[in-house]
């Protein structure tokens, strides 16, 4: 499948010329831009010496310094996008319900509208008789709208027969302190893109073209690094500081994609998932107070890394495989028996795997001065029942990090294939 | 005073190594980066062509593909950081109460702990005692933090005798809806940086360092447009849509110092005020559901600018003055008798000004639907008197753009002169 996976993947500097901007000046000024972005990523590969550079350069070095704006990912291909690029710096999570009246057909059609516009914001354009003009002047930024739908999504459209049973109710865990007013929703929306205002213009765009036949349930907002932030493209931190997401499976592993993506040949109930993917979405408070108060040894004995750089106790670099059976010379297990990556590792999960597509959140503080902050976890894979479940058991078990973690909310949905010109998100399903 | 404000100025490429980061192989890899990015800002200066380029060439132009993160600004100087340069993507205002076992002692030794913190974090350091670890790998990413007195703090500290009458209560406006619990406060900070987790830390390093002398009483995040997202630097927009900010005074004005800082001759309670400002800080709530329910020709009239450009309905374009008097071929006024830029114009206010330096903010929504959204409004100058509040008296009686917003909260603060090196913000206040 690489060459499906291709068409998804991080965009170019070049993409940027894919664009039709709303007027002739804007064209220009992007393309003028767009031009001298790809010559200072020349330059940067060539060590900061600016000597001639040819377009092979550019498009194989690493591009820090191309414009944040004119990155565009494309909308229609096999898969949604939001899952195979690198999470923006922002991100809305978003669910909404159907109202009452609102039957399959109300349904098709927004999904059919929230596909149009998505497919013309992702692009750099104005939707049609979108006047809002918050996200005017930047380029696409990086934006995708990735749209799934919850377990009660079928009944309310007369659907059940076609529910995958992969949406049946995630298990209760200890760490569980879930709101049910910030969890589930019939249809879930997550945006994200380097840009603050690119962001919220999707959301509003969305939430009007939802009026009259659905209704915003939850709504909570996300951040990543600013591209350029630091010296190069490395893995994120979160708010506890750590180095996250170093373990995830790569595109490049040899079973990637059946591990991520629903198979085309699936027969049954979620035959119309094809190219899918089940995103389990969990609001996860961090007890900062308390994790800040431990020592820097203590919180690295908990994680199995080391905070600097994400070494693995173990010894090596960031990237190095963690060895889980080492044995200091105090006769200590490097890497302890409950931290995290020990836990999480797929080595102790007979193969589990999901794809971690994470943002930090922070909406303040609470009222014993506690920030109100943590991670909006965000993971994918072809079967919930061999990624995320599994994994949370075991975490919940045995893992040192979960007594300073709050799951405050939750979310499975079944997030559909993508679609091809002239279709929309969900059109199988809809339509099937 | 041309040569004071340089000290405060827009950062510049070549700034990036002034810093002293963490660790050798921090340096070598900033070091690299702050080259490769000069040689990318030549190209672009060069027009895209990737041919030599002097450092010359790279100081003088624009400069919109240099490193985000390693972007400094100097802490020491005559003005605090914060106020001159451009407001960053990302913001956390917050207010603080001492705690009432706090006296001026206290006081002056947590300003000190901030100061010597925030210098070393504007420079890209990791402050004494830090093992927070979330900005590690991040350069400085312009971080500015910028300190305040409220007028609660002079009787908390037994300077009631030294309180500036600047700090008189605002007075009370209809448009007002103020929250005292979210309003005012004993200690001001703003936090700004072109990255969240830069900020985060900011602020979560302050608020360890006040543990045991000051209490968080409210907090908010703001953003503004990622640096790159548009292709050069312009005039942001808010929430509205609208450009916002065209107006504001310049440092190249005759009177901008005057204006903006209260003179180093001043006499009387608020000598120590020399170099410093007046902030004052609103909440406030944009109705945007109102508002998006206009028509484009309608939202125009309210501003009295065009959404597309920011251009004045009296011709031009964004930096051309409004012509206040120009009547259209229907008879009319071309900028409405109640249109935004009218009322709040200089022209009209007896020449009364502030500099706005505002963050948008997005806290989800309220129970109705509605974003809780809007700007976070931050104005500067030498005395409110001359500048907020004349200027909202007049927008309050007659502006019309006044019927689409809350004012949800309210704080006056002064914010002292910057300090000198073994100094810290505040000395003079707390130890003259």
């Amino acid at each position: 499948m690489a060459d499906k996976t291709d068409t998804t993947s991080e965009p170019k500097p070049g993409d940027a010329s894919r664009n039709t901007p709303p007027g002739p000046a804007h064209v220009s000024r992007r393309r003028l831009l767009g031009t001298a972005g790809a010559a200072g990523a020349a330059a940067l590969v060539a060590g900061g010496a600016a000597g001639a550079a040819g377009a092979e350069a550019v498009r194989e070095g690493p591009d820090p310094l191309s414009s944040v704006g004119s990155a565009a990912v494309p909308f229609h291909g096999p898969h949604q996008s939001g899952i195979l690029q690198p999470a923006q710096a922002h991100a809305h999570l978003a669910a909404f319900d159907l109202m009452p009246t609102a039957d399959r057909k109300a349904a098709a059609a927004l999904m059919r509208r929230w596909s149009d516009a998505t497919a013309d914001m992702m692009d750099g354009r104005t939707p049609q008789g979108d006047e809002l003009g918050v996200a005017l002047d930047a380029g696409p930024s990086s934006l995708t709208i990735t749209f799934g739908f919850g377990r009660t999504f079928f009944d309310r459209t007369g659907l059940a027969a076609k529910r995958p049973d992969a949406l049946e109710p995630l298990p209760a865990f200890t760490a569980d302190a879930l709101d049910p007013k910030r969890s589930e929703g019939d249809l879930w929306v997550q945006i994200g893109a380097d840009d603050t205002l690119v962001t919220f213009h999707a959301l509003r765009m969305l939430q009007k073209l939802a009026a009259g036949t659905a209704r915003m349930r939850w709504q909570m907002n996300g951040f990543n690094r600013t591209p350029g932030a630091t010296e190069q493209p490395m893995t994120g931190r979160n708010l506890m500081g750590q180095i996250d997401g170093t373990n995830n499976p790569k595109q490049s592993d040899a079973n990637f994609n059946t591990r991520i993506f629903v198979p085309d040949d699936r027969n049954g109930a979620d035959g119309w998932m094809a190219g899918g993917s089940y995103a389990v979405v969990r609001r996860i408070r961090m007890l900062l107070d308390t994790w800040d108060n431990l020592s820097l040894d203590q919180q690295e004995k908990v994680i199995g890394r080391r905070k600097s750089d994400g070494a693995p106790l173990s010894g090596g670099q960031e990237t190095t495989r963690a060895d889980l059976n080492k044995v200091g010379s105090d006769g200590a297990l490097a890497i302890a028996g409950d931290a995290h990556i020990r836990v999480a590792s797929p080595a102790t999960n007979r193969g589990a795997a999901m794809l971690r597509r994470a943002f930090n959140y922070h909406d303040g503080f609470r009222d014993d001065g506690a920030p109100d902050a943590g991670l909006l976890f965000v993971a994918w894979q072809a079967d919930p029942l061999k990624g995320f479940t599994p994994v949370q058991r075991k975490l919940d078990r045995g893992d040192g990090l979960s007594r300073f973690l709050r799951h405050e909310s939750s979310g499975l949905f079944a997030v559909p294939g993508g679609c091809e010109r002239g279709e929309y998100v969900g059109q199988r399903l809809l339509e099937g």
